[in-house]
Parts: structure tokens; sequence; C-alpha cells
């Protein structure tokens, strides 16, 4: 049977690579790197030798690279360390309103229990926060602005370096050292630039997963001066910032998954961007349909395709029968039925945001499978509006 | 060169077996256990299948396993999650003066910052914590007991299901649902019952590493009506108290882990504890050395002898030499030169504290490893108490 996986960014394959090096960290090099014999040292150098590799794709500083679990528990330390340090009674936060649930759960918490103030700004139709919005909504208090680098639903990237300019004439302007800029780059590693320097950031957030790497390991970028308050406290590792034994293996498989999507980041996105054009195109055809995202500024990987008088479940688990794999958004919000929170921030209404199918490519992504999915979603969009109650047209993409 | 691993403490080796039943979960099974087709739902399966597997060892329910990052994680969220949910303006919390820096570092920031009250309770000269102190210290306002199950630096054995009596029958007095009961078995799994029902805990901390599986995976056994507020926000995964993507090929090796290591518990507790009596009867023989923790209630694998007039740093180095990996306590707290406070909380001096080694045993440990630090170790003692400034007498041993 057919088996396309296109829900890379949900969560991708490990590379046999990545693999094969975190393989001696398990079973030969294991002992823990806080002990003092040599064993444990060996454990240490490869921590200290993948934290350096990191960094030099960041090109960042050894020292500013914090492992953590994974892209959620880094998008919480940003918000939760940032706002913990401050220590002002009541800080203002800016964040949009497409960002992931990592970034928007624990602030609407803070929220709810009245200790932050919180801005969240709107995206544009094409799911872009501007950096003017920004500039508008900063205030003295503000101790924290989070915009994610490129969406994992809609795959817009955002414009995080003119951002980071206007943080830092504010910055300027104010002599203060806040707000500290923080963006999400799960889903834009292996893809876009790295350089936080360019970037104009302060905090960053990348997981192993989404770029061939193992689950469960996740770095914080954190610029030297950065104050933050641990969320998890015990012996002491990561300079105190995040304790718990380090996840040698884990370590070991990011820091190759990363040079390994560096080295074929150009290639790869020209591979991809040809044949998401290719998918775009294709399903457009497709009558009372639609791109989310902007047209231009998105990932190589992703296409979002919102088709009216369908449910996007029921046509996951049809394409599924077809073997193609999807999903109607983010695989962290795919549990609740409600759509998706992104799709709506960029105009859609929400029934045409319930018809919303998030196609993402990867690296086993061949013309091959881009060709079926062309040939087999027409007749599935049409089955399911056949059994549709509903009968709407193009007006009502829009609220 | 000799290699004699005496550190299983601090870290086992992931078994074998576990990487190889984790292998398929990060290239053939590697979809988001969140997805809804059929890719992620085989994920998803495998996720509730090892955590059927581990409810079964500890005879609890299935959905009262919570996967975490680790045993650091799992001990926070236990001290973080029930304060947050209880909700008091100032809850109290009993502790013991010999838990693991994960269950005293949170609290200490928490009294510190005056959002608890805390009772740190003592240990005796054995490390053993008194059901009889824990039953004094209950107050109206307590909402939560952590006390280890097997301390990790002497390995005593606590009267877990003693205490966990203790805490029923007050909960029974005042017809009160606190204070919750939480013990940090890290080091006991593997060695000591793991039935939650015997052991009348509410709240139990397990790790990977411990057992001969993967690091970077922990548990937190959480009973049904246990209110807790989650540390880490976003995607609502473990029931909305635990987000980010589920490590699946951690959880799957998790599992392995316990499997095995409760197939291996019996038999290889009688072998350890044969090599462990032997360790510690030839190390005795040394001049001025004392064994810490208690001579009966103690695991099987944890020998931890104190050696006056010498540095155990220095011991370490030494050993290391000669091919043997031992700690001077907890690894978690090495990378510090104190003494360990573990050691301190059982009445020994702060000199005496100084030169104690903890030598931990494991699967690969044969009789011949044994026979040979015993040979080894006089030497390495009296060489390092030739360079010493000081000469104690035996009475130093104690404060």
């Amino acid at each position: 049977m057919k088996h396309i996986y296109l829900d890379h960014a949900a969560t991708a394959p490990t590379d046999p690579r990545v693999v094969e090096a975190m393989r001696p960290y398990f079973t030969e090099v294991y002992a823990n790197p806080s002990s003092f014999h040599s064993f444990g040292l060996a454990a240490k150098r490869a921590v200290h030798d993948a934290r350096e590799r990191i960094a030099a794709h960041l090109r960042c500083r050894e020292d500013e690279i914090l492992f953590t679990s994974g892209g959620t528990e880094s998008d919480n330390l940003a918000v939760e360390g940032v706002i913990g340090a401050a220590k002002l009674p009541k800080a203002h936060i800016i964040t949009s309103s497409i960002e992931h649930p990592a970034i928007l759960e624990p602030l609407r918490r803070r929220e709810k229990e009245g200790t932050i103030d919180l801005t969240v700004l709107p995206a544009d139709r094409y799911g872009l926060v501007l950096p003017e919005d920004v500039q508008k909504a900063l205030r003295p208090e503000t101790v924290l602005v989070s915009v994610m680098y490129a969406n994992n639903e809609i795959g817009t990237i955002e414009p995080i370096a003119d951002i980071g300019r206007v943080i830092l004439g504010w910055r300027t302007a104010q002599a203060s050292a806040y707000p500290y800029f923080h963006t999400d780059a799960c889903q834009a590693a292996g893809y876009l630039s790295m350089d936080v320097q360019k970037l104009h950031v302060d905090l960053l957030t990348m997981n192993g997963s989404k770029i061939y790497g193992p689950k469960g390991i996740g770095v914080l970028f954190g610029k030297r001066g950065v104050k933050l308050r641990p969320m998890i406290l015990g012996g002491g590792q990561e300079k105190n910032l995040r304790s718990g034994t380090e996840n040698v293996p884990g370590i070991v498989g990011l820091a190759r998954a990363l040079d390994l999507s560096q080295d074929m980041s150009s290639l790869e996105s020209e591979r991809l961007a040809m044949l998401r054009d290719m998918l775009t195109e294709g399903l457009l055809r497709i009558p009372k349909s639609r791109l989310n995202g902007h047209p231009e500024k998105r990932l190589p990987n992703i296409v979002n395709i919102s088709f009216l008088d369908i449910e996007g479940e029921a046509a996951i688990l049809y394409m599924d029968a077809k073997g193609m794999c999807a999903s109607t958004g983010s695989a962290c919000a795919s549990q609740s039925l409600d759509p998706s929170h992104v799709i709506l921030a960029t105009g859609l209404s929400y029934e045409a945001a319930h018809g919303s199918i998030r196609f993402s490519l990867g690296r086993s992504t061949t013309k091959k499978d881009i060709q079926y999915v062309i040939k087999m979603m027409p007749g599935i969009v049409e089955k399911l509006r056949h059994m549709s109650p509903v009968n709407l047209d193009m007006k009502h993409f829009v609220k």
C-alpha cells in the first residue's frame, strides 16, 4: 500500500545518520557528564562538542546554548524565565495571535491569574505580524516580545530581523535592557538562516524532531546577560538554568541533525519549494479552495489549503485510507476539533477554517508523491462535499 | 586497561535490549502520537502500550502514569504541581534533609520567596526518616509530604509504607484530601517493590537512566483525583499536565527497561547484595573507615564509605587512574566541592564527610571487580593520607 507522509511539520523521522551518531552514547559513553571520573568526562566532552557545533550554526557562543527537553519546554522557559527574573509587579508581554500554544498557553494562564499584562498582536491576512504593530505596542514595562520565526501551520515567514531592529531601537532610546526578543524557530530550522546576530534575537527556541533529530530534546539560545529564572531546579546542570542529568544521546543527536540539515538546507529548500509550488497549483485547481499563508514569504515545505464545505478531520481519514498522511493544523492542537487559531487569525471564517488541510513536505517527498496527491484530492473533496449539509460560496472564506 | 564502572547510581548504561526496542520508533514509527492519521495512531498505540505496562508494575491505572523528561522534572512537578493546585496563601510542606536537590531546591526557593512554610525533617544516624517525626510535623495546612524511597548516596531504604499509613490516618481524622504523599523512587526502582498501593503513596517519581533505560525520560505516577498544576503548557499532551510532543522512543525504552529490571529484580538484588557485603567488609578493613547509611535497610547496590584524612575528589581521580569509576556522592552535586548534604545529615563531621566515596554496583559488576577494588583501595587511601595535612582519630567521625 502507498505510504506518503506529508506531516513533517508535526514531526520528522529521525535521520538514520543521527541514530547512528547517538548509538554509542546509549551503551558505551553512557556515564553521567557530571561524574568526576574519565568516563564522566568523556560524556561531558560529547555534550560540550555538541554545544559548540550548535553554537557555530547559530553564530553564538557555546555558553549561550541551553539544552531542554524540547521546543515546548524551551518556549515555556523563555516566557516564564524572563517574567520570573524581571520581578516586576506586572510585566508587559507582547506576542502574536499565530504563536504556538507553548507560547500562548503559559502567557494566557499568567494573564488570567493577573500577573502580567498581555498584548496579543493580530496577524494580517497572510499571517504576517507587522513590525510597526510591535513598535506601537512597546511600553516601558514590556519585558518580552515573542514572535515565531515561521508559522507551523501556514508556513508564513515572519519579519524577525525587522522586529528585532524595532526592539533594538526602543531599548537604545529607553536605555533599557528590556524587552528581550524571543523567537520560536522550531519550524524554521533547517530551511532559514539561524544566525541570531542577523535576526537580532535574545532568545531562540529550536527542537530536535523538526530537523530529523530525536524527540525529547530542544535548545534555548539565550544571549549572554539575558536574565532567566529557571523552571526546573535540582542538581544545577546547564549553569543552574535547567537541572536534570543531561540527555547525552539526545544532545549528540540534535547536534548531528542540525549539522546535516544545515548542510542540506539550500539544496533541499530549493527542491521542496518546487514540489510545494507544484502541489499548491494542483490543489488550487479544485473549486472553492484557497491557499492559507503568504504567497511568497513562506517555508518551502508547508502547503495549507482550505476547501469550503468539507470537514478537515474527515478529509484526513479519507486521505489516510488512500495512503496519504497529512493534518488539519498543528498536531499539538489536533485532539480538539476546534478550527485552527492560526487560520482564524488570518481572517478566515470559522466554516472555511474547518476545511483546512496542512500538507508538510520533507526529505522523503518525491515528485511522484505530489502527483499522486494532486490526482487523489479532487475525488476526496468531491465525495466529502457530496455528503456535506452546507454549500457555501467563495465570499464565505472571509469573516 | 581495566574498566570497572561503580557509578550506576549516577547513571546506568542503556540495556542493549532497550536500545533495540527503541530503534523502530526513531525511523519507522516516527509520527506524532497526536496526529489523526493511521501513522500517528501507531505511535499513539505504542505510548499507550508502554503506559499500560508501566502501570501494571506500579499496580496503578494506565491514566495515572504521566511521562516527563526525567526524575528531576517529575520531582519538580510533584512539588510545584501540588503547591500550585492547592492555592493556599501559604501551604505547608514536609520533606527530609536527605532528599535529592530536585526536591529540596524548588522547595527552598519557595521558602525563600515566602510562598510556603517548609519543614525539613532530620534523618537519624543511619539516614532514616522516622514516621513519628512526620506525624508530629503534620498540620492542617500541610499539602505535601515528600520522602524518598531509597537514598541515592547512602542507599538507606526509608519506611515509605509506614509514613504512608501515618498520612492516611491523619487525612481520615481531618476528613481532608491533603496532604498528598510523594516519594522519589528513582534509586529504588529495579530493586524494591513499586506497588503504589502497598506504599500508600499518591505521587511517585521514577526515571529511565537509573534502570538501564534511556536518559531524558521519566514518570510521575499521580493517583486519580490528585490535583496538579502543570508546569509545562502548550499542546495539552498528557491530559494537559505535561505538554510537548511525546518522546515516543524514550517512553517505549522506559517501559522495556522497567519490564527487564522487574524480571531480574530478585535474582539481581540477591547477587548484588552479596557483592555489596563483600565490598563493605573488605573496605572497612582499612583503618579509620566507616560505613554510611543503614547496616541492613539499604539498597543492594550502594556502598558509601567515609575514610578519615582523605579528600574524596582526590580519591576518585586516583581510582580513575587505576580503572575504577566511583563518585563522592550524588553526581548531581559533584560539580561543587562541598561535602554531601546527605552524609552531613546523618551526623558525620564535615571533615569525615569530605572523605566519603560512593561505590554503586550494577549489572556489569563481577566478583573479580570487587576483589580488585578491595585490593587497590588500601594503597590509594594510604597514599592520600600520606599527603594529608590532617590526622584525625575515630571520634572525629561524629560532629
